[in-house]
């Protein structure tokens, strides 16, 4: 089979790779119908984590069942299925708690998995998915081929827009500001939507992109950054602020933005991976109640609620791919993300 | 009439005063009944807050009505009034999203109003209370005397304890701990127990402060302070940590601890006033989606809610106070404070 690697900055092949087989009673076999690229996997594509040695990449997938073990109860060979970004197995106390990116067994597509066996990555034909009953969520059928691009933001951007949202309690009626106009602020934009806000100003100054959030449901673009981003926002709501503001950068500029943004006693919901460790400033957050909550978003526990409204057609989050690549064309699919040619890419095996 | 001032550290006084006097038509003048010391006076008084000049004290007290300006509708002549911690308008658009101490005429005791005029501190014979609809709450009749200690709480630890805890969504089944064992983490028990938590530990090595917090309703006490304290916190519930975790002391070791102690997905709700600013850890926060939530406590929106406890005795948290002084010794309630003799002092004029 053929497989996406990373060797180092800017470094990405598709190779040869085994093909994975089951290796425990628990395991599922999937052979991929379509991967795409994270933003996340941008920062070692950058250099800004360090690759020590080459391995598998890519966390976000959808495919077909091939085979399951003997212990799988709820997928079976056939099934066209979701794979969470992260693997977890269902029954730890943080996976009953909705926190499956907490689960005691938890680890990452391209890596090792509990029982200290390698598991591929998502960019490439098959992955063998450990604790599958826990990590996979099979759809009562098979998917019409257009909804394909919005199941696959189910692995990752929609859920964690979702968790943006969700974290920041948005509402019916809510005022809302997105900080962030990647693939995770546009999903975070329609989630808010999705969950009754009456007004969303997504923060754009990318035509395309702002294009994307008013077909999402912005009501308002605001392009100005920074502090002045801020004022502009709190102007927009009344001189308060907005009700939420979901984060979906990870800098400490775009924190502070985002801080800016709040009214007195609203929330930051923040799925932005923390990009150099902003540290939060208790003192601004103390005297205006302002309240922080996200954090790396349970998707698995998400994808069941926002399936329904997929399948039934009343959202189309795969809208955030302007871009559709085969698989061996991985590394412009990596090339157009960091040069912003392209919000998202979507990989054909 | 007689008013406590602070001259600088260790250094507290009580002395002639002005009466006050209607100055605006939104104003109310109150005699005092009883007033407090709070642990946040001992700031000054320890000479951690400078005290550039002389001022008027107190900001925690419960009185009658003697005059009220003819804007005035809510609190009439003769009215037994608790006064919350802050001076709010009540119409602003943050008074009506329920955060009092955000409004946007928000003033403190023993400073100037928004109008630029004198106020009394509450810890003295008699105090001007501007936009007096706003910032006080009149009882439907005179209480007992007995309950007067329980409705003096609700000017400042008693609404900040519950804020601690609603911010952290302390509910029915909750799992909670509670780090500061002073007036306000004591009530903070009481708070939870409250709002239904099924077990509350209250972090505390002192054997009187232990004893009020099992009165309050802790079902666990856990003496271990730091990662210790934690270590132990997460122990007892089952290896996870606590659902919500109330920081009623405000250091950056505090809110550390008490981050330790919540569960992944769980919430810390703090009221501890940051002292020396102690920053946020994000990437901690990020990767176990602890989410941080609380502010500056608004007890004017919290106490309509609480009073009806208070009145029909279901809730008694007057029992914080456990020494009372006539007003003139109020130097002796702040040493007897400052050296841990007693939780809270009442002052009688």
């Amino acid at each position: 089979m053929r497989a996406t690697m990373i060797y180092g900055p800017r470094d990405i092949r598709v190779e040869d790779a085994d093909e994975p087989t089951l290796a425990l009673p628990t395991d599922a076999v999937v052979r991929v119908v379509a991967a795409c690229v994270c933003g996340s996997d941008l920062w070692p594509y950058r250099g800004v984590q360090p690759t020590p040695a080459p391995h598998p990449i890519g966390h976000e997938f959808v495919g077909l069942v091939e085979a399951v073990g003997e212990e799988v109860g709820t997928v079976k060979v056939g099934d066209f299925v979701i794979a969470p970004f992260a693997i977890s197995d269902g029954t730890c106390p943080h996976c009953r708690n909705g926190i499956t990116t907490s689960c005691t067994e938890l680890r990452w597509w391209g890596s090792q998995d509990s029982a200290g066996l390698v598991t591929q990555g998502g960019q490439g034909d098959m992955v063998r998915v450990p604790l599958a009953d826990g990590t996979l969520v099979a759809l009562p059928g098979q998917p019409a081929a257009d909804l394909v691009p919005s199941l696959l933001t189910l692995s990752d951007v929609m859920c964690t827009g979702h968790h943006a949202a969700s974290s920041a309690r948005v509402g019916p009626g809510s005022t809302v500001a997105v900080v962030g106009d990647g693939a995770v602020g546009l999903c975070a934009v329609l989630a808010a939507r999705r969950l009754g806000a009456e007004r969303v100003v997504a923060m754009s100054r990318h035509q395309a992109r702002q294009d994307l959030a008013l077909e999402f449901g912005a009501t308002d673009i605001v392009t100005e950054r920074g502090e002045a981003g801020a004022a502009r926002v709190r102007q927009i709501f009344g001189g308060v602020g907005a009700d939420a503001v979901l984060e979906c950068v990870g800098t400490k500029e775009s924190m502070q933005q985002s801080l800016d943004c709040t009214r007195p006693g609203g929330f930051v919901g923040y799925v932005g991976v923390p990009a150099g460790g902003p540290e939060l400033p208790i003192g601004q957050m103390f005297s205006n109640n302002l309240n922080v909550a996200g954090g790396v978003a349970p998707a698995r526990a998400y994808i069941p609620e926002l399936l329904g409204d997929v399948l039934e057609r009343r959202i189309a989050p795969g809208r955030v791919f302007d871009l559709e690549l085969p698989l061996e064309e991985a590394p412009e699919a990596y090339a157009a993300m960091d040069a912003r040619r392209a919000i998202k890419v979507l990989l054909r095996p």
